[in-house]
């Protein structure tokens, strides 16, 4: 049964605290090694993704610089816990957004629903943050 | 493992547009042979199941009648390639419409959060849009 | 195949009317017996378990305390039918509740998300109603 197989779909802004929160629940609760989760965003949750400063005035109005950068960090840790954060390239053309403006640990996928559907297929649980 | 079977849950009506735009980018994406999903709605999503222009009142405010048409236009599309679109009977006794009432595309079933239990346990899996 | 087992996921306080009512119709459709559920609450959802009259504040404004005794009763009789209340210690730390607080048909687990993830192995349905 270990690894358990975790898919976390966030497609909303305002779900990526508690989608980021429920990831380090986990891995604290479980180890790292027993995990092997991964994130999928789309819709506007990709936005979060973007380097650009510009884009603060796209995210949530209660969210400042300092709030979006420790998100970014605390993805940054998951990544390196081995999490893919993963990006939907029909999301990203609906925001204006390109690949190269991404943070690098992002990798982009063509359709984000697919990755939602192919991964319960390989036996993923399936997570709504 | 083809066809993937996945099952869209609705139960809100501002998650629609969202849950088409979903399913048009999976067929898209995998082809819709290789696709067997179905939609299933419950609680006040119901509602853009009905036919009558009054219902339009209880639709979200920013909907005007074309989004409406153009939403059940999507469906209809949808439905033509083979995926259901079903109503819970429960959901619709609350929200005071009647199964006449309904576009011919819909198909009622007895409790839509029986049919989201029952097709997981068939092995299908599971979206939240 | 049967029992159906299925997890009801509630993060949000104002999915509780309709993750209580989705379980009722299930139970009345499929009969009590043959449904394996359980109800894991993480995030402020956590809050409804608290017996502390002064937690009304934290609630839906909607909500006047007539309402939250019934929906109080509704899962004590859920719980009669065999269906587990569970609420996620991180949820419960991060909300200033402790564990005496609780409505005694609450059982405290350490982690939400963790039980999410594993009962999804065992075979268990995930809905987010």
């Amino acid at each position: 049964m270990l690894p358990y197989k975790i898919l976390f779909h966030v497609n909303e802004l305002n779900r990526w605290p508690v989608a980021l929160l429920n990831l380090r629940n986990l891995i604290k609760d479980t180890g790292s090694e027993n995990i092997q989760a991964e994130v999928v965003a789309n819709g506007p949750a990709v936005l979060l993704y973007a380097t650009s400063p510009e884009i603060g005035e796209k995210l949530p109005p209660t969210w400042n610089n300092e709030f979006r950068q420790q998100l970014l960090r605390d993805m940054q840790e998951l990544r390196e816990l081995g999490i893919p954060f993963l990006a939907c390239a029909n999301a990203l053309k609906m925001n204006a957004l390109e690949e190269k403006s991404l943070h690098p640990f992002v990798t982009v996928i063509p359709a984000g629903i697919t990755e939602i559907v192919k991964k319960q297929a390989e036996g993923y649980g399936y997570v709504k943050p």
